[in-house]
């Protein structure tokens, strides 16, 4: 279809590239760098760190992905004000005839990793047509997984060890279900209401009933209580009951305790119950109490409802303070807690806007030599790093994560001290000494070399949710603060500082 | 693909589905009603209105999708806690030997209609176990669609008569980018930028170049100015520059301006310049008096980067003021501008969550009657409207619409006076004299029976949008004020408001 292949992208990358090809600079080298530009700002609360995803994706994608017949029959329709043909023979012949994405080369950091703005977590180098056609389908699924994946860490975060489910298909964006699916599990999710998605990517998906079953049985003239039993007759091992479709506390949660009860006589152990409305840390608080006078310490508790980290957050603090009151160990309820996750993960509500980039930062001039590509601006957080990258993590002696850096080709992650330049202030420096760095790790690995996989594994996403949980264990908690967090340090090498200065100063005069 | 198919639903449509299978009733008949609970509410602004979207292409995604061979060796795969096959192969071959979606039929208001909260925008009338299989795919395509299709209107509206353009593909979720440029065609832009999706509607799809055209060029030791030659060059008729690259009133603008003369010596007509950074309402000013100068007062400013309704419409007011300062008419310049709204779009930024819900309403008893089913739970906004319903748009004799009205079945359009009580205060009413009401219009067609289309025109999007023109003209200004809009009256019927009260008072006995 059309709208899965090459042509599901902007009209400009086609007009730009008929120029390319024009002007005999479609096969000119190129490289492209993909980075974001401020981390997610939810309002209230703020991301200090990101968590990359969709790179997987986007590289099984492009892997048969190009212009065939169909998108060349597409191309001929298009016309220009004037009436004639947009696109020329020319230059579909030559889209049809190039070798696409093959020609193309990619280094890029893997899925799951902690990452940090105006970082380049991708660059791509290919011929400059097939790069820039290369924009939009990459912008496009990069920027929302990562959104994703970002955002339920940070669930993940807040929830303090126990479990984070994402149940946002609904109200995810049509399609993008999928993607918000998978990102999710790279941040750190347990699992997914998702069947599709889950049975692909070898997860088990999760969830119980809705209040329709309740409603339904009700209507038959015959009440919750029955459809409680109805559902632990044909589940008796999977029991996790929806309580609050009448009256919580004086419906919901007697008549799952009942049919717990019966479900124990025949030796079978209730999984849990769910709350989807209310006062949720209250109601965990009565429901926990409930439970435990009638002998179902171990059952979880499952909450849902426009959940999100610092929903969660507060839901904690709250059974924390109000606990005791009902006579419940706040610790042990926490414990046995299970977040549902739908909406908020699924939308990166509040930040739904994902502001990752792919811009041009080097090209290869007549005779074959790279030159360093920039653009400035109106706006100054717009202005590029210029030139052939490449990225490092530095980390202290206690294993802490203290500054990504940013170099050109060349640098030597040997040597001591290491020069830090301020990216937007050349004028600000500093100096680690052997004594504060005990590693420095190249970020990126090299994943395509002229379209072939040399690198990375980026069909397991059990190696992706690894590589998550020990980045953040190796970063500051202060970083990890889901309110106001520090800010990580982003740095440049004194050499791309000094280039990046020349060239502003070069467009300047 | 498993992911496209019937199977990307939440798990526990399955869990559910198999229980109604249980117990005999996967084919007792019940409706279920798609609604959403509240506007979408943007933080600084919000809407008082919204615009249907995501019908059509639910419908053709129904017509082709059940269980399968592929659907049906899925469900075998998946094993309960105690290692057993959750799913039995008589629910599996009920499943796959079922009509599916040829049994359900459908009642809806049409694509691109001014709608309201909690009035049933859809119902299902379907074997129980199919509607509730239906749930999930039907939520996943309404709610984005809706939320993309009126925050465009909103857009639309802002502009005050020139063209908004979809330019948001890139920062899409992923795949759900058709979906959005579908919905902002529907919620009244005038092109977008998404090629496939555009050529695939019918539409032309629209844009010109990136600042890395013009980086290319520079780096190729050219500049700016050969850039904007090439590309006028090659889309002599379709000339608009992009002029920021460097800076826009010093490199971009008079180098434009430079080509728009060569242009014009050569007979062909520029198109426009484009502002993507910078104090966009400023440099629009700038910009015009510019081109105004140098004769080309007609040529479009299209603006881009982070807009939004309200960004536009700060634009404009600035302009209002601005504009003055710098010799330029205030007006003719807000004539000529084009909007590129993008991210915020595609994104409904500020409120990205959709909350629409479809709940079982009714359900046939054993001796096939109606029972009208409710739920009520712990969040009042939650409580349902209960039972088989219609919903009506009631128009005064101004042509402008002043409530829309939910009855029970047999309510007659043409008595007057008309009833009308608060959805949630049954206590406070109103009523509607004969001089009141000039027009009862029912807002639903029948769109699908017994799987069969038996009305609607869904895959005409031109209809879609002329709706949208017509239904904006109907109503209200206040309650289409961008900023805290005056509320529009949903009502219920008395006979629906007492079968509403009757039900909880049962419920709560």
């Amino acid at each position: 279809m059309l709208t899965e292949g090459i042509l599901a992208t902007d009209h400009y990358q086609l007009t730009m590239a008929q120029l390319y090809h024009s002007y005999g600079l479609a096969d000119r080298t190129a490289q492209f760098d993909y980075h974001f530009r401020h981390y997610p700002d939810y309002g209230d609360h703020q991301a200090g760190y990101c968590i990359t995803a969709g790179l997987g994706p986007l590289i099984d994608w492009m892997e048969h992905t190009w212009f065939g017949p169909a998108e060349a029959d597409a191309l001929r329709t298009v016309q220009t004000s004037s009436g004639k043909r947009l696109f020329g023979d020319p230059f579909i012949e030559w889209l049809t005839r190039s070798d696409g994405f093959a020609s193309l080369s990619m280094w890029a950091i893997p899925e799951g990793r902690v990452v940090h703005p105006k970082t380049p977590v991708v660059t791509v180098e290919a011929p400059l047509a097939v790069a820039q056609l290369l924009e939009t389908p990459l912008l496009n699924r990069l920027n929302y997984a990562t959104l994703v994946a970002t955002k339920t860490s940070r669930a993940v975060e807040a929830a303090g060890g126990t479990a984070v489910l994402e149940f946002g298909m609904r109200r995810a964006p049509g399609p993008a279900a999928d993607s918000a699916t998978r990102a999710a599990l790279i941040g750190g999710a347990a699992g997914s209401s998702n069947f599709a998605t889950s049975h692909r990517l070898g997860f088990e998906s999760r969830g119980t009933h809705a209040h329709s079953l309740v409603q339904v049985f009700i209507a038959e003239s015959g009440s919750e209580l029955e459809a409680f039993r109805a559902y632990a007759d044909l589940y008796p091992d999977d029991c996790l009951l929806l309580v609050d479709t009448i009256n919580t506390l004086e419906s919901g949660l007697p008549n799952a305790i009942k049919v717990f009860e019966e479900l124990s006589r025949k030796g079978h152990r209730p999984v849990g119950i769910r709350l989807d409305s209310g006062d949720l840390a209250y109601l965990a608080v009565r429901a926990a109490a409930m439970l435990d006078r009638a002998g179902f310490e171990d059952v979880a508790i499952v909450l849902s409802s426009d959940l999100d980290e610092l929903t969660i957050w507060q839901v904690r603090n709250q059974i924390l303070e109000e606990a005791g009151d009902y006579g419940v160990d706040a610790g042990s309820l926490l414990d046995r807690l299970v977040y549902g996750v739908g909406t908020r993960l699924v939308t990166s509500d509040g930040c739904p806007s994902p502001n990752g980039v792919f811009k041009l930062v080097a090209v290869k001039d007549s005779s074959s030599e790279w030159t360093a590509a920039i653009k400035i601006s109106e706006t100054p957080s717009k202005v590029l790093d210029p030139g052939r990258k490449r990225l490092w993590r530095i980390y202290n002696h206690r294993g802490t994560a203290t500054a990504d850096l940013i170099t050109l080709d060349g640098f030597d992650p040997g040597v001591r001290p290491i020069q830090l330049v301020h990216p937007g202030h050349p004028e600000v420096g500093r100096i680690l000494t052997a004594r504060q760095v005990s590693r420095v790790e190249p970020l990126r690995v090299k994943v395509l070399e002229s379209g072939r996989r040399v690198g990375g594994d980026f069909g397991d996403l059990e190696a992706a949710r690894a590589r998550r949980s020990a980045d953040l264990a190796r970063l500051d908690p202060g970083v990890r603060r889901l309110v106001n967090p520090h800010t990580y340090h982003v740095s440049l090498s004194p050499e791309l500082s000094n280039l990046k200065q020349e060239l502003i100063a070069g467009l300047q005069m």
